[in-house]
C-alpha cells in the first residue's frame, strides 16, 4: 500500500511541528524536562517513584503518564509526591505531541519545575514521536536480555540517556554485559548510561546527580 | 483526525480475510499452529528454543519469526532444530496476515506437523492483527511486573494460553501472584495457564503435554 506513506509523512512532520510548540510553552516556563521510555516492566514508574521521593523536597515535578487505559501508575507518581496527569490513550501504542500538548495544558507548567513524562510501554512505537521534551531517557532492564539494543535499534538510537535497571538481578540471570553495551555503541555511541537497581537502590545517586545538574542549568523563571 | 477510522477498518477486515486464508492453508496441510506474543524479553524465544529441541525429534517444526530487522530469534530457533523464516518488518510493529502470508509459501507447510509464529516483542499492537494461526499463546514474565494484565487488557483478552515465564525470579522481586491472577481473571477467565522457567525447565512439562495433545488431535495429512 505504497499510497499510504505521504499520510504517514504527514501526520509526522504535523508532529513534529506540536513538538516544536510544546517545547516551547516548557521552555517558557522554564521547566527540564524528559520523555521515559521502555518496554513494559523495565521500571519506569518505579524509576519516577524514586525519583519524585528524592526530589520533591526541593523541586516542584509535575508527571504526565501515558497509558492505554488505567491511571496506575500515575497513582504512584501522585503518592510520591508529584502533581500528576493521565494520558488513557484508549489502545494507543504510544504518546504523540498532540496528546503532550492537551496534557500541558491541564498540568500547570508554571508551578513546575521537572516535568517527568512517562511514555506508553513499548520498545518499537514511541521513538517515532518526538514530544517536544528536553532529553529521551530510556530505560533497559537485565532480566528483558541482552539482545534488546540489537533488535530495537531506533529506540536505542533516539536516546539521550540510557538507564539499565534491575542490575540486583544480574546473578540470577543470563545477560552478556558486553553484547548489550557492543549494541549500544553501534547505535548511540555517546549516550549517557546509568546502571542502577530502582528496588535496592544501587547506583540511582549517579542519576540523581544527573537530573539535578539538569535542573540547576534551568533558567527558571517562575520561583516558589 | 477522525476520517482515518474508516481507512483502518478496511485494513483490519482485509487482515482479516487473510488470516482465514491462512488457516485454510494450514489447516489443508494438517499442521498445527500457534502464534506467540509477548513485550519484549519476557522470554518467546527461549521457550520456542526449549520446545523445538523437545519436540524435534517427533515432530517437524517450522517457525516464522517477526522482527524488526535482525534474524538473531531465527537463528536460535534453527539452532535448535525448526525449519525458520524471517520476517524482517521494517521497522513495523506487529506481524499481520498479508506478512505471515508469504511466510508460508517460502517455509513448505506441507513437511511440518507444528508451526510457531513468534511475533515482534510488544504487548500492544499485535492483539490488533490476527495472523490465521490456531491459537494465541501470550508470554508473561515476573520481573515485568504484576500490573501487566490490568495494563494491557486487549493482549490477555485474547489470549488461549498464558505462560507465566521465570518463575524462577520469585525470591528476588516483587510480584503479588494474587494481583496478577486477579487481573487475568477479569479479562480471560477461560485461558489455559502454566508457571515456568525456561531458563530452569522447571513447569516445561506442562506447556509441552498441552501442545503434544493439540498436536495429536491434528488429523496429519502428510507423514515422514
Amino acid at each position: 500500500m505504497p499510497e499510504r506513506i505521504p499520510v504517514v509523512e504527514k501526520i509526522l512532520s504535523a508532529n513534529d511541528r506540536l513538538a516544536d510548540e510544546n517545547r516551547a510553552c516548557i521552555d517558557a516556563a522554564g521547566v527540564f524536562s524528559i520523555n521515559i521510555m521502555a518496554s513494559p516492566g523495565a521500571g519506569k514508574t518505579s524509576l519516577i517513584e524514586q525519583t519524585v521521593r528524592a526530589f520533591s523536597s526541593q523541586y516542584r515535578i509535575g508527571m504526565i503518564n501515558g497509558d492505554i487505559l488505567t491511571s496506575l501508575d500515575a497513582d504512584r507518581a501522585a503518592a510520591a509526591g508529584a502533581v500528576a496527569v493521565q494520558i488513557n490513550t484508549g489502545g494507543n501504542c504510544h504518546l504523540d505531541a498532540v496528546m503532550l500538548q492537551s496534557a500541558l495544558d491541564q498540568i500547570g507548567l508554571e508551578s513546575l519545575d521537572l516535568l517527568i513524562v512517562e511514555n506508553v510501554g513499548n520498545l518499537i512505537c514511541p521513538a517515532e514521536f518526538r514530544l517536544g521534551t528536553h532529553k529521551n531517557v530510556i530505560v533497559a532492564s537485565i532480566p528483558e536480555g541482552d539482545d534488546k539494543p540489537h533488535k530495537y535499534p531506533s529506540m536505542y538510537r533516539g536516546a539521550d540517556v540510557l538507564v539499565l535497571n534491575k542490575i540486583d538481578l544480574l546473578p540470577y540471570v543470563t545477560f552478556r554485559m558486553d553484547f548489550f553495551r557492543q549494541g549500544v555503541a553501534v547505535l548511540n555511541p555517546g549516550v549517557t548510561q546509568f546502571d542502577l537497581s530502582c528496588r535496592t537502590g544501587e547506583g540511582l545517586q549517579a542519576w540523581y546527580d544527573w537530573l539535578a545538574s539538569n535542573l540547576s542549568d534551568r533558567k527558571v523563571i517562575f520561583q516558589t
